[in-house]
């Protein structure tokens, strides 16, 4: 019995130890001499990134030591100095703040909502959303009329007066890309305010984007567009479980009171900066690609997966090049972005003063799509690079980076968008993304050290190759 | 400066909901009518599975009512009702349950163990081994030495004598595919014991089987092979954190005493079952293809990852081939395979029953790599299906699931292997497996909902395109 219980577990072990290899062997079969050396250069940046990384450690110093950093915040301040340290100690070329003038909405107290059914009070996580006015002191108490979607809420007429406006549009979950599913509902927490507002609605309520069914109501920017002062009403979130309940319980009391409570504001404009560091180019230090994920974040959570893992994957792509002697042909440049959830004015500022100073941009990549496990990138260039970029599978397949399709790249690089300019963006696994974002559980233990790694890794290989392939590509003249 | 705002978020807007579209419908263009029919078919399986998927209350029900359920277990035996009921739930047109005497280790009480140094106590996270025996009472205390691979283990000669073993090879964290990275060190677990006992050694420590530094110790088989009784040793496995620090305290005090105590046992085999259900062919019943997981865990968590979303997968293809209406033309068996952890009883069982009936057996596909977002599947089959298998990625890519490549199944369905027999191993993301593996993480709150739905869908999707296209391409003859 024992002979048999070893050869057995043996049978097992050699099952568990499953010899499906990582393709790559595989793949090198099929590679010329030059991608031999790309992907020797890209296993580099890959083993350092996972036997050296500094990512995850950086990561747990910004989220547990600074936490949530809204823009115009002493968080945010923070931040900003701790970005510049980092840059410094990592050893850049140089290292500077571009100051900015930034939004500088603040939440005040901790919002609360209620409602009464069959006597029973019913209570309502909420949070107010970014730019909303507060309600009065005392709150605001009203009958809720519910929508499923802004185009439903723009037909309400009088229907609105005097009413709370419950969005209630649900995620598609079966959208296989979780950002798609966003796209489809995220209008209603931007833009349902100044549609009902003016036909006499008292407040908006939406349901939190989220594919899940929790507790936690999620944040996010909201703006009252171009409707007077005097037609804002104030503007939350409440978690998906309460609008599930709240829609159920308005089948059986459509005349329920609805009670919330805020007290946020917008205040005058606030100083702050982005944060920039490079590495100068060998060969052509004039062209710059730049590297980027946002600072600021939301102040719910602690900013994790939105951005705190772009911030420090996109220095880790710089941390890398040194660490393994790559010197860049062309500067590759990061930038820690302010303000990018309500507002992007460090996007915007970063990309007047390239315009001002004519800097020769001839790529960028972003990061701002959570920490998960790698997939792939998105691709925003001519259609030659965009087949450049392509043509790159084979050396970025073996690490799980397989989907290089087309699309945006970022809030924060898309003003520098140009025919001459490559654009990308990160795009690692959507599924877990908006469990977190902009909630209270967007924290440091969300994050998986190897996941965030491998990101770095991802990024600095694409940035490789960029430098190395790109700028033989560009200026395109059409 | 509120029309900039209005536009500046109107960009955010659409960056941040990203035009990258899932890539199914380029490649749909690329489709014969054949292939958009199953396209169809695998569409309608996703939608159902993240809307109306069932598996992560059954998981719920599983890993928190039942919790660990290691084999002989009263929990393993309430898993088997469990199973057995659930699958009646489902409306399967046949359920039994297939007897199988399993081996019936028990932990005993919580384990001990520490060292001194500098007058300091240390702790040290420890659990016992599978099939280990326990220390005496009063436990085992004695001085450590240091091996890095059985390799080494095996040189010891008089050195290991009167000595604690302790196998501190690490996980190579630059394999992508974590499976890998196992692979290369479990020996340590699985023989370390029968190495150095027959050299004198009093008892074997080894680093926990994970990728991560933390403070869990990772449980797991073991086997005294075929050495004589009275060379057994006990052996346990101790926290990757632990190892570090006793790794580095050893290196100033080589002669420190290192005490660990546990009273585990292997009591004679106990009576458990396989449970099994199917939904007969509808042209040739006479084929099968089986689909499982294990339902048995190790103790110290509650199974989820390991294999808990295996079983609840697998019984959700069938749910989702009757939620759809999809007639399969061979029978589609599920099974939930006792003892995978410690002898894998319940699948050699199952096998001598499938040649002692002659049952024909086509094809099998096993979960049992975790319930992370899907990767892909690998593949275990002769070269024909083997290329059949890889021609369907096109079908399978828009879901994520790129990596086809050959490999082996799974520890459950290797015994069915034949020529004819086409068999699949479910491959999940592996970045976060050995974070829970075999230890007291591995809950039911690790699990994402849609990961696991999308995991379901996987499955029942290369089941359908099994089904559909297989058949015709077995018996093989050669």
């Amino acid at each position: 019995m024992k002979r048999a219980m070893l050869l057995a577990l043996v049978t097992v072990f050699i099952v568990a130890c499953n010899p499906k290899k990582d393709s790559k062997t595989t793949v090198a079969k099929t590679l010329s001499n030059q991608e031999k050396v790309d992907s020797t250069n890209i296993k580099h940046f890959f083993n350092s990134a996972l036997t050296e990384g500094k990512s995850y450690e950086w990561l747990r110093d910004l989220t547990q030591n600074i936490g949530g950093r809204l823009s115009g915040s002493p968080e945010a301040q923070k931040a900003v100095e701790w970005g510049e340290a980092l840059m410094k100690e990592v050893g850049l070329d140089s290292v500077w703040l571009q100051p900015v003038m930034v939004p500088h909405w603040v939440r005040g107290e901790k919002e609360k909502a209620y409602y009464t059914v069959n006597g029973k009070k019913q209570d309502v996580p909420i949070c107010a959303l970014g730019f909303s006015i507060a309600t009065p002191k005392s709150g605001i108490t009203a009958e809720v009329i519910e929508v499923k979607s802004l185009k439903e809420a723009s037909e309400l007429g009088e229907k609105a007066k005097g009413k709370i406006v419950f969005f209630n549009g649900a995620f598609d979950n079966t959208l296989i890309n979780t950002f798609r599913a966003y796209g489809g509902c995220v209008g209603q927490r931007v833009r349902g305010a100044p549609v009902v507002g003016p036909l006499g609605a008292v407040g908006v309520i939406v349901r939190s984007m989220t594919n899940s069914i929790d507790d936690y109501p999620h944040t996010g920017t909201m703006s009252y567009g171009e409707i007077p002062r005097e037609q804002y009403i104030p503007a939350a979130a409440i978690s998906s479980r309460a609008a599930e309940n709240l829609s159920a319980d308005l089948k059986k009391h459509p005349n329920l009171k609805f009670y919330f409570k805020q007290s946020c504001q917008t205040l005058p404009d606030a100083p702050s900066f982005n944060v920039v560091g490079e590495i100068k180019g060998s060969e052509t230090p004039e062209n710059i690609i730049v590297v980027g994920g946002h600072l600021d974040s939301w102040d719910l959570g602690e900013g994790a997966h939105d951005d705190g893992t772009g911030v420090v994957q996109s220095l880790e792509v710089l941390y890398l090049f040194k660490k393994n002697k790559v010197r860049p042909k062309n500067t590759i440049r990061v930038v820690f972005f302010m303000n990018e959830e309500n507002g992007t004015r460090g996007a915007k500022e970063y990309a007047r003063l390239a315009k001002l100073n004519s800097e020769n941009h001839i790529g960028g990549l972003e990061s701002d799509a959570g920490g998960h496990t790698p997939r792939g990138f998105s691709i925003d260039a001519n259609p030659k690079n965009t087949k450049l970029l392509q043509s790159w599978k084979k050396l970025l397949a073996p690490y799980g980076l397989h989907d290089l399709n087309k699309g945006g790249s970022g809030a924060d690089i898309s003003p520098l968008k140009a025919e001459t300019v490559t654009l990308v963006g990160y795009r690692p696994d959507s599924q877990r993304y908006f469990d977190y974002h902009h909630t209270s559980t967007d924290t440091f233990d969300k994050v998986n050290k190897r996941e965030l790694e491998l990101g770095s890794a991802s990024m600095a290989s694409i940035i490789y190759l960029m430098d190395k392939y790109l700028y033989r590509n560009t200026p395109v003249k059409l």
